[in-house]
Formats: C-alpha cells, structure tokens, sequence
C-alpha cells in the first residue's frame, strides 16, 4: 500500500499481513511454473518508510512479544530496571510502546521496541516466504535490504533468505561514497558468510529523493558496479528499467531515460551489461579477509539511545571512522556480529560496541589470549543485553583483556578539540569524546596532551596471552586513525591484497572453481600506474597481452588474471 | 473567524460560506446607499494564514472538484499517472487530499491540490461578490492580494475583480526590497492588463510579525509610495489608522502612533497625503512595457513540488534573479501568464517555466517565428498540465525554437559552483544547477569552464524564424545575468526609458489623458546628479523652473512632466 | 506519575491532585514521629517538564480562574483587548486556552495563561502542604525550585515555603556558569529576604540530559558549592546518591559512581562533605546588598510573547548582561520583584522591566526622587498587567523619572550592529536593538555613532529629586556594560566587597550570631595573590597563621575570619 492509500499498515497489523499472504499465494500459484521464475524477491525495502509504529495494534502485539520474551512481569521490571523512576509494572496489560513522553522514556523499552519493532517486520517477511515455500519449494527467496539500515538487523535477517540483496544508492556529491558503498558491500557479504549477493538495485545515475541529485558522472556508474562485484557480488541490477512520465519517480534515473536511447546513461548501462557478461567465471567465486569488523544492531539500538554522556555518538559515524583506514590501505576486512566465529581472522576491529553481553566479551577475550589481536573504541562493553550497566567499573566485560580501567567518561564540547601526543612527537586533535583511563597493564601507546586529561593515555596496548589487545579512548583525527590503523594491522601481520597501490585504488581478489581474480578499481580523479606482481591479463581489455604494469584511468576497472 | 475562535473554518466549509454571504448581505443593505461608499473591498488577504485544508470536508469537496473536471475516474488515474506504483482509483470516492504520506504523495494530486485550494477561496470571494453585485450593482469590487502569493492566481482572482488591490510589506533590513516591491507591482499592473490598481495595505513603518522589526528609515515610506504610483498605482492607502493599546498588532505601525501626532511617522504620512493630493492628473495614465516576464502559477506549484532533481529550485527566487537586471538598467516589464498575447512585446523571458502547455510552447514558438526575442532559463518546458514528463526528449515543446536538446539535469550540490566562460574571455561563477544541452541549431554563447560539463554550452542563441531565442542552463552570478540580460535587450532593441541614469535611480513613464509624467526615484543612499533629455518641471517642486539637470537626494523622488 | 504510565495528569486534574493529597496522607501519617524528619520536600521541580497544559480540563480550570480573576466578562474583553480582531466573548464558556491558531493568539490571554498554569502548579503544592501542616504541624516545608525557571514565579512561592531550596546544575563546558549559577543564588537568597537556603541538588560531577555532557573539573564542584555557600545557603545536597545500573538517568553521576569509592568523584564529595562540617558557625548568617535588581515573572511573560518589534529579546538574557558586570565587579546583589521595598537600596536595575504597573513605576520614581540611583534598560515600563501600551508614549509611567520620551523602536536585523560613542572618545559596537530617544531632562551620557540614529542619545542620565536615573537605548557590548555599570555604581557610591580583588576571584560576606565570614573564590584558571585589608584566619586551612596576604590557587576556596 501506498502513499494515497486509504487504511494503516502496521507490521503488526493483522489485516496487512493476511492480505499481503493472499497476494503472495496468488502471485506463486500463477507463475510457479513460469520458465523465467528464477527467484522471489518478498517485500520492498523493510523499514525504510515506516520502521516503526506505536499505534494500539502494535501496542498490543508488543505486549505479546515481551510476554513471550520474559514469561512473567517480574522478569520484565528487571531486564527494564523499572525500581527507577517507580516505574514498574504490575501485568504486562500496563505495558506501553515507547509513545511521547514528558521526559526520557525507559531506555530498555525503547531497547526492546527497536528489537520487537524488527522482529515485527520479519515476520511479515517469513509469512510471505512460508507461502512461496509450500508452492515453489525449489525456487531460492531474497529481500533487498536498503544498505546497512538500522531498523533491520541484517545479520538476523540474512539466516531466513537464500541469498542476500541488498540497495544501494551513492552519492555522487559525497566524495567518500563508495567508501560507505565499499561498507555495505562488506557487510552484505559477511551477512551470510562471505556467499556471493545480489546488487539488487542502484540507479543508473541521478536519484530523486535526496535534496540535490547529481547525476552518476562518466564512468562512475560503471566503477561502483564493478565495485559490488569486487567486494562480492553475483548480480548487479537496476531500479527502474523505462522512466517514467509521471509519479514520484519520473525524475529517478532508468536504463531507458525520458531522453531514450541516444543518451549517455543508456549507453553506460548497455556496455557494463555486455563487459558484466564477459566474465562469467567470476559468478561463484569468495574472498577472505584477515579482519572482522564487529557490528551489531542491538549495540547500534542502544548506543543511540538518549540521556547518555553524548548524544553525538553515531554507530555508523564510528564504524566508518575505522573502515576507511582499512579501504584505503587496501586491508579487506569481513563484518560480523559479536557471535560469530572468530577464530580465522588475526585482526578484530569493535567500534563503540557499547553493549557487549559477558559471553561475547568472554569470546573477544579469548580471542586475543589465544593471539588474537582486537582494537576496541571508547564507550564499548559498557551495557548488557538490557542496558543495564556491567558493574565492576567500566568496561567490567574487558577489563581484564584490556588491561584498563575507565575512571570516567569526558565528552567533549560540539566544537572542542583536545590534543593527542603520539609516540613519534606528533600532536593530532581528537574529538567528540575522551577518557579517564587508569591502566591496569596496559601501557599507552598516546597520550592526551591538552585538557584535564593532558598527560593520561589516549590510545594504550595491551600485550594479554598470546594476542594484542589495543584500546582508542576518544575520536582520532582522520590521520591518526589511519597511521593507528596501519600499527595496528603490521603488529597483526595483516597487509593489503596487493603492496605498493597508489591511493584510491583499490583491490579485492575472489577466488573459486571459476579460478581466481584481481580486481583493480581506481576511485581517484587522476590515472594510476600500477605494478603488478607477475604479468596478468585483464578480461575487460580482451586481447591484450599479459603484462606486469598497469595504467588505469580515472574510474578505470580491471578483472586480472593469470594468463 | 480570528484566533482565538472556537470553529474550525476552511475554504469548503459550507457553513463559513453561508455565514459570510448571510453578514455580507447585512453590511451591504445597510450601506448601500451610504454616500462614502465608494468600493467593496472583500474579505482580507485570502489564502494568507490557512491557504490549504485537508480535513474531511475539505476531501470531499476536492473529490467534488475531482469530479467536475475529469468527469470519469479513468481520466483522473490517466492524468494522475497512477499505474505507477499501483494507485489506481476505481471511484472518486476513494481519493483524499494529498495528506502526509509515508514518502512522497503523488506530484499530480499535489498540484491538483494546489489548483482546488486556489479554485475553493476564489469561490469564498465570489460567493461575496455575488451578493454585492445584486445589491449594489454600481460599486466596484476588489480584494487585496498579499504580494505576489504561491496559493493564490493573481491572474486568475483578478478577472473577478473590478480593480486589483495589493498588500506590499517591504522589509527595511532587506536593501534589496524596492526590487522584490517593484516585481509586485508590475505583477499587479499586469494583472488586468496595466489598468491602474490600489496600493491597499502597506505599514506607515514598522510591522510586527517579523522575528525583527526595523522601522522605514526617514523618507523610505515616502519613496516606495511613490514607486507604486510610479509603477502604476492610482491609489496609496496604509494598514492601520490608529495603533491598538492592545492585542496582536498593537507593534505593528500606524497612522497615528502610540506616541501620537508628534512623531515622525505622523509627520511623514501627513506629507505624503499632501502631495499625493497635489498631482490629481496622474490618475488614469498608464505605462507599457517592451518586455513581458512569463509567470504562472501553475508552473510555479508544480516546480516546487518534491522528488525533483533539486528541490532547491524556487520560483520567486529565478524570476527575481531575471527581474532585478532589468530593474537595474531601467527596462520596464510586464509580467504575464503563458496564455496572454503576447504581440506588442519585443522581449519575452521565461524564468523556470517548467510547465508548460504544448499550445503555450506553440505561443511562444510562435512569437519567436514572428520577430520576436525570447530568453528561456534551466528546467522550462519540461512538463505537461499534468506534471508529467512532455515525451521527445527535454524540452520536448520547445526543442524547436531553442534549437537544442537537453540531455541530462546536473544540479548542484549545496555550496558547489561551476566556472561559466563568456565570450569575452570573462569567468564567472554559476550556482545550483546546470545541464547537459545538446545544440540542435543554437550555438554557445557562454560555456562551462569546470566540472563534468566543462566545455559545453552554458547559454546559447538560437536564430530562428524572424526572431532569436536564448538559452540559460544554469543560474548565473548577478553580473553575469545583469551582462546578458543587457545583451538579450540590445539585440532585441529594448532600451530603458531614461539612457544614462545613476545607478540605484528608477524610472517609469505613466501616460494618458491626465499628460505624461516621468517618476524619478533614488533607491540609493547618496544623491544623484541626473541629466534629462529636455528641460521639465516636477510636481513635487512646485515653483521651480524647468531644467534640464536635476539632483535627486537619497530617498528622493521627482514627478516630471513638460512644462 | 513517570514516563512510560498510562495516564493524563495536568495541574488542573483533580484525579491528580486527590491521589498526590492521598499519598501524602500517608507518608506524612507513617513518618510523623521518625526522629530523622527534618523537613518536608514536597514535588519534584514543579513546572520542569509539563509546565502548561491545554486539554480539556485544564480549559474549564482556566475558564474558572478567569470568572474569579475578572468577575464578570466585560472585564475580561476589556482585559484582552478583544475588540482588537473581533475577538469579543459573550460567555467565559466561550474561552479556550491559547491552542495553536492560524496567527498570533491574543497576548493578553497569553500572559493571563502563563499566570494560571503557574497558579495550578502552585496550588498542587499547597493542597499537598496543607495536609501536611496538619498532621506535622511543626515540619518545615519546602519545594526545590530548577533554577530561575520562567514557568514558575519563585517570589509567589517563596511566600509558601518556610525555607527555599533550588536545584542548579552548571554546565562545565560552559565557562561563565559560575555567574549565571551566581544570578539564580541571588534569586534563591532574594525569593525570601535573605534567609538561609539550601542548595537541594547539583550534580556530583556531569549530568546525563544536555547533548554533550561534560564532567566538573578537579575541584570545581567543591568551588561551586561552596560558592552557594559564599551566597547564602546553609545546606549543600546532591542528586543522587549512588548510580544506578538501569534507567534513564544511569549516566547522571551520582555520589556513589559506577566505579564505586575509588574514582575522583567520590573523594572530592567526601572531602567537601567534611570541610562543610568544619564551619557549622556559618549557618544562619546572611548577607546584605546596596544593589538590587529587578526581576518579575510577569514582565517576563510578556517581554517573550510574539509579534513584538523583536522577538530576539529574552529576559534571562539581558537580566545577565546586567548581573554579569556587578558580578565581576565584586558589587554583591539582591534580586527583588518590583513591589519588593526598595528602601535599603543604593541602586536599583531594571533590564527590560517590559511590564510595569503605574503603582510601581511611581515606586521607582519615588526612590530615585528620595535619592536612590535607578539604572532601566531599553523597551521598559511599555505596558500595563494586561499587556496594554500605557497611554502617553513610551514608557508612559517611566518618563518623569528617565527625563526622556522614547519616539520609535528601533530593533537591529540579526547580525546587524551600531555604533556607540563614549563620553571618553571610545566607541564600541551594540546590537540586537536600538531607540529613537528624545531626551526631556536628561542627558546624553553616550550617543549612536553609526546607523539612522547616528548622533542621538544611546545612554542618558537624569537628576531627579534627590537621585539619578540612567537610561540604556541599546544593547551594549560587554566592555561598555561593565564600564557603564563602574560608572553608574561609583555615582552611587556601591562599591565591592573587597576592593582591588584579582579578575576571576568572587567575594562575599555573611554575618549572624555565628559571626562576620569572607568567602573568597577563584573561578579562574590561574593562582590568584590577595590582599585582605587586616590579617584573616581561613576556616579552610587549620593552623595556618593569620595573614593578610593569600595565594588562592584555581578553583580555590577560603573562608576567613578576624582571628
């Protein structure tokens, strides 16, 4: 249902859910033996227009889910710390969605409202998918998140599909818009363990929706496709095939422009598809990354939630504060939940993992006892599943891995900057946040050099077991995140795909039955020359011969092999 | 109903119609043989607080609407464009007014929206009209627009009306606000076709309801009066007479103010009434223009409109930006609907005309066939009465006279500009948009010197039929657009009415029985030396001689005529 | 009732009230005869987070408020001004609260609203003392008041409350909120004459509900609270006590932080905790004022309405640009309402004294007639208590007194400033707003130097009967504030404390039956040298021998006294 549309849709709404399996049965019966019936894309982008609802429907249907989430109300006023503010409840009845209120709302609530709100849409989801299971049984599902969203837990979401989709729509007037692209690829992929996605949508150039949309320039639609496959992907598609005269969406860019056929965008788009088709051995191949960076929803939900230290912390702020040092010295890394098996990668990145339960902190200390190296940012392990803060000072969970303490929090001012001494005589400025750390084994690596915390640690090292333990106590300047970033890694071993690249390129390899490829991408405004380690060919230059230097254009691709 | 009223009251209310006919009917047979009365000045500034209403009763009065002009609700899904995205009406009964969505409600229902909310306070006003009408057939009627209003068709209202009326405010923090007055007016004048019109409301000097309210320094009432009457006012009257103790507007300025007659503003209205007195023959003349500004209403919804590729574009502010040059090198205009002929102009510019009928792109064509000059700027022409994309490639309807295509929409982001390189080796720095054109006929006249698009046309010139058409592809700095603004008006034989004018000094001609008077105006803040093209007197000197030479200080004004 | 509960509960519900009556029943029934009551704290910061409310049953409240404050309804048209905009009402069934309108709600019915949500406030208060002065007859009573806080008028309630008590919550990252923490001590010592008042709650270190939450530096929040000290009170609380795991206010700090006793927090609340103990002699002494400033919750409300000449004016704003200058001048201050007895007084200041009676303006006049110096602010003494423009021009009851008549405001746009010549030569830059004055007995004290009031009076002064009386046109830059203030209090023969008193170091003095104390504190960041007039013992520093020289380091304290 659309905008212009006359009732309310909830997730939790009964009716919604029972038309949209009737639409669904219907849909299969018709084609399920359709000769072009290749997959069933269920739904549109869950959460991204109404993620949430706080309606009496949903009121009802969250009452339900937390009673089956704590069984009785006791366990409830204690998961939500309800003794604060006499808030606590007698029956689940009294229980309430997290509606206005004249002050703070209970941050466990809320907590459990972001966790029940996607629990809600997913079973709309899995209530389509039950349907196109009893009817077409062999034919694989999928849904298209829209890049990495907050209200959809991917992870959770991508163990109930057959493939992982996913959005994207770049930025042309944001200059770091294949790095964030380069992150949901990388989480799309790790999503289901490093299995090949699907670039389910992009737009062949301009968008409609943001305020000012700057068409793709030349080339640049090319690269970010390519860009997809490099990090993973299968397929690359497109929304929408013919634009539009009217709607919403007339100024939404297509395969076929309102211009028609003899436009720039048409024929990008039908030289990528032919140079796509080019290379079918690369369909199937995988990557491997010597780094995890850990994200999870339930810490994303949590950490911006309100009445904290700062408000000003921003899970995918930081998460891209440490990824674009990765990207940009080539290092590919895989992105994970706290749970999962850590046990291949040498290097574990967790920014602001501000809620940490105790048994995966236990695992990231294992981790690092076993050789394991870890880089931790501020505000991380502070919470448990509740919000409820760990006792035994902070961040009790990893302390012991850390080797510190953190006496207290010290946010700082909008506009205020503190300075970071480094090891090498070099004074940066940090922001946002710092620490009273108190080491308790660790030693620093830098120290604040201006402030009331002049003279305490800013980054410290941790030597525990086998393994590396490091910790960043307030927001590096985008420099010293990257030479931090580069210590850290060499400490690991960790190094990028191929040495010596020049900056904006990058490279990812995907290796398989197909047989294994480099891909070069060049991000930057100049050409790159490019030295390769043995000669290779490039299957997007057919015909030339095999050659150990490479000049690539600006928004220039190459698929290497070995000839 | 004021603030403060316990009823909720919107233009389709049937029971505010009938409660406002039922006291119109009450004053009017009560004064009707009243010997002041003189005109009927309906209702008061309509559409300036609640210009839409989306309550029940507005909905179906819209559906009602809906109904009376597509006739069958297959011509609504087809105007509508609703095959996209499944909005398809099977009854009228089934549509609302375009309330808040989850994303963008659908642009033709918007723009319908805009044009029934119009269509419902213009039916307030004739319902009023009607009564009058019938019990005083002999009295003139008028209502006072607000400025020139997006809600309400200046054009349209005033071929109701016996004479149009207009509220002006100018702002003294904004030095540029004689130039924002002096597009109302012409608007005004060219509302029924320079037939002279009524300066209703201005402030005697401060008005209250902006956040900060500066006073009119000394003589600046005076001055902008007489620039009404210059631009074609016959009559000069203020808001309020006496200022209120107490309530909303007890701030907003008066004829007499809370300091009584021994104020300056006291002294400056008593003035200003003295002399407007002592130049009767002026009534009655009348000005023309070589130069028609093209602005509609319609086109002006719909540009605004979201999900554009810029929502940033703004109709005031691209007529503004062609009207000031022409203010400033003293060419005097019209400003016209699309459908008015156009026949006794030299010049026609087309700011941001992006709807457009394919009759009035046929008008328009046309004129330029004929001999005629016509300046078009970015996004013109691009869509039907309906918002939807005209097909052919932009802009398709008028491809023909402006002998070029456009390939593709390049706006900019925030405060990004482009280089614009001008025949005579000149750069200037263009802003917020710019486009890909393709000539089919024209040539550059300009070029972009930076970006994606460097290297083509930024301007062009089209030879076509008897006459010349221009092309502006992006929204020039003021320089640059008061340069080819001069240069459109040279090769079209458009001069101003006085050569060799100061800067900052306006000057119109009004002509009729009464004689001819030439009104000099200095908006600046020095004096000005002025040398006229034979010896005159001015009215507003009374005894002095004619001259030939004239010094106007700051804020002064001269009504001359042949002695 | 907290967020998260299931119920509407205004001022006005009489549910509310009866249940809050109940539940203080029995407390006070269970606790009557504990030997640890010392003192009933009755509410919560009444007015913090619902200060107003404008449901149904808070229209019939207020609809019942007006019938007792006007009698009849003739008194309230009369009252409002409704014959402005055909407001009239026939019924005070008729009136509603001020709910959203389409433009300015009537002013007067603003302020009467602003006057009747404070008095719902006030009387749940009392409903709740009542019972507890019967059943704990001999109980003190008291309600923290949130600082100066606009919704509640602290002189009202002051008069309820058998001692005053406030809750202040300095913002660390603001640098001048030792003087703004300063203002709302004066206030708190003022609300009842003087007598000892207790500093309810501060924050042990950072609080959790700003965007940024920044910690007290080491040592500041013992400065701070013994700045409280220094300004009359006789207890220093906290909230809270230990910090909680779970809830919204978990990142408050507490007494007890997260990280238990080892942390700075705790200590420095230890310490403190013994060092108030070491001066129980303090208790009960008080301070007196040669200065005193204006204050009153109505003008307040009416000086912050809208559609004013600026709406940029705030009286907390220029109630500070006044306190700061004395403040740092060392000139200790009372903050009076202006029916307050105003005879101990050497100089009074009035910033912005927008609503004034006729009864008080005369007390104003006759205190500067008997010799009393009166220093008033621009845009004062404009309208009565019903927000009606006193008749006579401005300010009608203030122009004897001031020697001037104030022709036309003039408020300056938003970043727009003036210039201001000084008698010395020196000019400097005001802003926000500026007056046409015409000076009637007065004279120019300083003048515009700049602007269309360039050469008119900024600043006047005026000997009437035995005193003087200033006048400020303009907002003056913070230097001219100071140096005008130095003037105004020299002619007044004020001086400080302690005179010649290093920048940055406050003084103070309390006296009573326990003795004569100076405090002295350092809110600088450097070490300050001191010379006392006589050798002093400092209560802080046992054993130390008298001196008369000090070395007060940053964030410093001494309490000293004769030996």
């Amino acid at each position: 249902m659309w905008p212009g549309g006359r009732q309310h849709y909830c997730p939790s709404s009964r009716v919604y859910r029972e038309h949209a399996v009737r639409l669904v049965e219907r849909l299969a019966a018709r084609y399920a033996d359709h000769p072009a019936l290749e997959m069933w894309h269920i739904g549109n982008e869950y959460g991204c227009h109404t993620p949430m609802c706080w309606c009496d429907e949903s009121a009802a249907d969250f009452r339900r889910w937390l009673s089956e989430r704590y069984g009785d109300v006791d366990s409830l006023n204690d998961a939500w710390s309800t003794a604060f503010w006499a808030q606590r409840y007698d029956s689940f009845d009294e229980v309430l969605p997290p509606r206005l209120a004249p002050t703070f709302p209970n941050p466990a609530q809320q907590l459990d409202f972001a966790r029940f709100s996607d629990d809600a849409l997913l079973r709309c989801y899995l209530a389509e998918k039950e349907v196109l299971r009893r009817i077409t049984p062999d034919v694989p599902v999928t849904t298209n998140f829209i890049g990495v969203h907050k209200p959809v837990d991917a992870f959770r979401w991508a163990a109930e599909e057959d493939a992982v989709s996913v959005d994207v729509y770049q930025d042309p007037h944001d200059e770091n818009t294949h790095v964030s692209a380069g992150f949901i690829f990388d989480v799309t992929r790790s999503a289901r363990g490093g299995q090949p996605w699907l670039l389910l949508e992009q737009a062949p150039s301009a968008v409609n929706w943001r305020d000012r949309n700057g068409p793709k320039p030349p080339g640049r639609m090319r690269l970010w496709s390519w860009q997809a496959v490099a990090q993973g992907a299968d397929a690359v598609l497109y929304f929408q095939w013919r634009q539009s005269r009217g709607g919403a969406e007339k100024y939404h860019s297509a395969m076929v422009p309102h211009g028609g056929t003899d436009t720039r965008v048409f024929r990008e788009v039908s030289e990528l598809g032919h140079e796509l088709a080019s290379v079918p051995r690369v369909a199937g191949t995988r990557s491997t990354a010597d780094v995890a960076l850990v994200l999870d929803w339930n810490s994303w939900w949590a950490l911006e939630l309100d009445s904290h230290p700062s408000t000003a912390l921003n899970q995918m702020e930081i998460a891209l504060a440490h990824y674009r040092p990765l990207f940009e010295a080539g290092v590919n890394c895989d992105v994970v939940p706290p749970d999962r098996d850590l046990s291949g990668y040498r290097l574990v990145i967790a920014p602001n993992l501000y809620l940490l339960k105790e048994r995966d902190a236990a695992r990231l200390t294992d981790f690092v006892r076993g050789g394991g190296h870890l880089l931790v940012s501020f505000f991380s392990g502070i919470v448990d599943d509740c919000d409820r803060v760990h006792s035994g000072g902070y961040p009790a969970p990893l302390r012991e891995v850390l080797g510190l303490r953190v006496e207290e929090f010290w946010p700082l001012a909008e506009r205020d900057t503190v300075d970071v001494r480094h090891p090498d005589g070099t004074v940066s400025r940090a922001g946002l946040w710092s620490e009273a750390l108190v080491p308790e084994g660790a030693r620093a690596v830098a120290e604040f050099g201006s402030g009331p915390l002049a003279g305490r640690p800013a980054v410290t090292r941790h030597s525990f077991g086998e393994g590396q333990a490091w910790y960043v106590a307030t927001r590096l300047a985008p420099e010293a995140m990257r030479a931090l970033t580069d210590d850290v890694c060499r400490t690991a071993s960790v190094g990028p795909v191929l040495p010596g690249l020049p900056e904006h390129v990058q490279a990812t390899v995907r290796e398989g039955d197909g047989g294994r490829f480099v891909f070069l991408l060049n991000h930057g405004q100049e050409e790159a020359e490019i030295q390769l380690p043995e000669p290779m060919t490039d299957a997007l230059a057919p015909g030339a011969p095999p050659a150990d230097r490479l000049t690539l254009p600006a928004a220039g691709v190459a698929v290497l092999s070995k000839p």
